[in-house]
């Protein structure tokens, strides 16, 4: 099993805290060059490879959209002071907004400005789709204080041909079967839904890299649905070698872990997200699949249907916080990042060790103490109320039940489930079943 | 779905009371020509075929017995007075009482009256199938008044050759699968426990008649337990065409609805009647298979098996009103009547309706928003808020699931989902699969 | 069903207590004397076999150990006065300790004085598999009497040659699918672990010879794990007969039923002793298997998975007395034990009686009233509410359901059930299935 220190993974925590930082005020979108930069920036800590797919490249149902980019954006008031000024922040300009510079009425100005009443402090986040619109996000007390008068409004983006950027490392191991992570990396300065992801699964390349693995380790840092769709539909011929998969979203906020099964309900990841949720006592709960969501939209679509489950801390839309100015820095903790990333090892763990053995020994119990395995058992483990791990490997290891499936029958974690097989196999009891 | 608005169930009600009213006089019996006076009534609002089979007919394990004829019955007191008479109440008669003329002491009559000593007021509903016996039924109070002496007692009834009779009516649909409607016709003057099935079933063929229908409709008004062993046994070589059916029973009384499942437990009946009364907020309880209770004994007998449920309000032996003169035209009410009529609708709707279908464009998800499915959606129900279903049926439609199962799975109300199944289809993205 | 009456099983009930008595001071061992002793004394109450397993002879992963025989054993005191007395109670020497005579100042020989801090009245119970151990139990208060001094401790003993010893005993039924009955044999003067179970399954076998058995029952008195592992090894071929077991151990204390699951969790076993818990009304619990117990974890082993589980009271190590001199003639009581046999016999029964049979009449339901059925019933029953049970067998007759799985479905039990089906199958309504 994978030694990881508690003093790791609080250092772990405040690290990726660092990271989320750095990519804060960065302006991402579903293309541009903020996501390009953030990229880059991970770059600096893990070997990805920048991808980009040109605007107009058909993927399946879908098409790749124009590239949005912005330099600068504001609202002058009648005195000329910039009331709204995309400099302060980029949540301030509606995501994908087309270029404008008028002189407008307020009257008029208003129905281009997005506040949120019952949060009069906060900002919300918007983005417009749609063709030719654009906007201002401000809080509803800043709207309050505008006086009448003739406004002047200026986004200097644009919009055209361009590229889909998303990033990608896959970390090599024994077999060429996958785990794959995905997370999203398209929205502007908003902490738990979009960086924490980002921070979360860059620390577990780092953590990663260097090991001996046995699954090799897809990572992806996407935008949202068009990266997904981008990457399923140029590895059509492969997304068979994916075996197991997790999508991060929203998983810095102080909430309990959420967990939401694959679409197939029972894949492995589903039964070990269970199994270190149920042992962690630290509650979380499971949700059953719902076809909304973040990219395991896609992962799990019918024709697809990888075993890809979500994990998440609070879900998204459940937090006031979410898609406002106020999923900030102080938003998301170093100690729930850290927390998420231990929880993401845990399954690795399982998933990295969780084989199937025959009992070379199946007729009657094996004379352990004529082997001294009790003595290696106290000397690997903190000592005997735990040999019936032993015995449990050794009843229920025919072949077709998985360490993790004894771990669930026994009611015994599952590396005491594995420490034991590891000894019984090195006395000659068990063997490894080739898959 | 059928668009059947609340006024029309409601008037449904009035309707279907007043029919029971019409048939209340009747003395009806397992034979005899109170039974067929009954369905020659109702000739008159459907068009049922009027089925006679001769007595002595072989039918599987059983012998159609004899007809039973009665024109007048009473008992005469020490003073010539009628205490007893069949013209007042049916009820008053035990059915297949022999031929009885009479004078007989207080004392030996005694042996041939049935009373409720525990509701005194009530008069209780007998037959006897023994073959000599004769009776008569009377409130308890009236037999505490009886005087000493001798009195008279007649029965001026016949039993002998005839024929068994039973209603038939096939309303056709594009499919010669059928979905069977089975209720008993063979109780004298009793509402709930005979009537208000006959009223319900001749309501849902008059609202099937004249409409596009997939499945076939079968109605069968019979003599219980004689009545569909007869059907089963001359129509042997086609009950494989039956796909679903409803023995309706004790559909009048304004108790909950109580659907007992058919002995599959698991048939498409079964899982349409949970979802109708999981969604309803009415309450109604579900209840296994016993085999016990009204014809779907035979139906359901293990060399049939057919996937028939009994739909009842309060089970039959439940009510204490049951099998007396008190299951009367106020015991059963216009608005239960309704409602299990609008029951039935409702699980025909699904029955009518649940397909399996292919989602077209299953790698990766549509893009809805391009082809303006959201508008189509929102032209078509109350809104947004029911989205859900169009990405639940294009999650769940690989051909294995139906739109049942995909609302089960979902937790949305059928009909959302057939709705949502419809505009998917209209714009291409789902194909219906032939059974 | 076997007509066992309600004295009989309280008088079973002192005859096993009797019996226990009997066996009580013989100082039982892994092998040895007293272990063939125990053995011949069961022989004058039911023809058993003793088998002689030479030591060194290869069993699986194991080998029959040496033979262990004490005569006498004691501690003097500096006085001279016999301190510690296996004449006195064969619990005050660990078992198979080697011979020993020493004089022994206290300090030293404390090391070899086993007592129960917690109990200081009661004397434990140990044994020493490590070679070269010897000691002595006692209670703490005598321990703490014992004045300092020079100590003589004498073990005659033997450890060598010879053989290890089991009693097994063949009833033939009509088949040569077998019931096994297991319990072990080789503890010295404790009650309920291990005698009792000796006690239970010597008056079960009285009770079924002479008796017409379907099945065959095989005995097996062994000494614990050896035993098991010494039978399994020399019958490998033949195990494959043995279609239901059980392994009967501490089952004479006034606790509740405990039953353990066979490793398969829904053999028959299984599901018959749950169905006699659940009828009993007496409590009862049924726990899950674990590799862990008694003979069980031999005879569940995966290359063998016998469908066998454990019936208990209070489980071992459940109970203070366990291990102790206090699991004494006291602390098993006729009543329990009587409940335990009466347990044993009602599963039995059900093993016996539970065939498939085929309804053959099957379309519609058969004619009862005709044929006299009810009154068959009524004269082989208490009468009319348990009627039920003959519409359930048809209903559920098509071959695929046994006896019991009907009277789990109907829950109704299974004596009822049983006696429907035999009145059905008397008038030809049922043909029995052969497996």
């Amino acid at each position: 099993m994978f030694d990881v220190s508690g003093g790791v993974i609080l250092a772990a925590g405040k690290d990726m805290h660092g990271l989320i930082a750095e990519l804060y005020p960065l302006c991402r979108s579903i293309s541009g060059e903020g996501l390009r930069e953030t990229l880059r920036i991970l770059r600096g800590r893990i070997p990805i490879e920048i991808r980009e797919v040109p605007t107009g490249t058909k993927m399946f149902d879908w098409t790749v959209p124009d590239e949005w980019n912005i330099r600068d954006a504001y609202v002058k008031d009648p005195r000329g002071r910039k009331v709204i000024d995309f400099q302060r922040s980029n949540l301030h300009v509606v995501g994908y907004s087309v270029p404008v510079r008028r002189s407008i009425p307020l009257g008029e100005l208003r129905e281009h400005l997005f506040t949120l009443p019952d949060r009069p402090d906060w900002v919300p986040y918007r983005t417009a789709y749609a063709g030719g619109a654009w906007g201002f996000c401000l809080s509803h007390n800043q709207l309050l204080a505008l006086e009448d008068g003739q406004y002047e409004a200026v986004i200097d983006s644009t919009l055209g041909p361009g590229s889909l950027s998303y990033g990608e490392l896959l970390i090599k191991g024994k077999l060429e079967d996958e785990v794959l992570i995905s997370t999203h990396a398209c929205h502007p300065s908003l902490c738990n839904d979009n960086l924490s992801g980002v921070a979360v699964a860059t620390k577990l390349a780092q953590e990663l890299m260097g090991r001996p693995l046995r699954y090799s380790y897809r990572f992806l840092f996407i935008p949202a649905t068009f990266g997904s769709i981008a990457w399923l539909a140029s590895h059509q011929g492969q997304v068979g070698r994916i075996k197991h998969g997790l999508v991060l979203a929203c998983v810095g906020d102080s909430g309990e872990i959420t967990y939401k099964r694959s679409r197939r309900g029972d894949a492995e990841i589903d039964r070990a997200m269970q199994h270190v949720l149920r042992r962690s006592g630290d509650g979380g709960r499971i949700i059953d699949y719902v076809p909304y969501g973040y990219d395991e939209r896609q992962y799990c679509s019918p024709g697809f249907d990888l075993p890809v489950g979500c994990l998440s801390r609070t879900p998204h839309g459940r937090f006031p916080e979410y898609h406002t100015s106020a999923d900030n820095l102080e938003f998301v903790k170093p100690g729930a990042l850290a927390h998420s990333f231990a929880t993401c090892l845990a399954v690795i763990d399982i998933l990295e060790n969780d084989t199937r053995y025959r009992n070379l020994n199946p007729l009657c119990e094996p004379q352990l103490g004529r082997r001294g395995i009790y003595r290696s058992w106290a000397d690997q483990t903190d000592g005997g109320k735990d040999e019936m791990a032993l015995l449990w490997v050794l009843s229920l290891s025919e072949g077709r039940k998985s360490l993790l499936e004894i771990a669930e029958r026994s009611g015994m974690p599952f590396d005491i489930i594995k420490k034991a097989a590891d000894i019984l196999r090195e006395h000659g009891l068990l063997e490894e079943i080739s898959a």
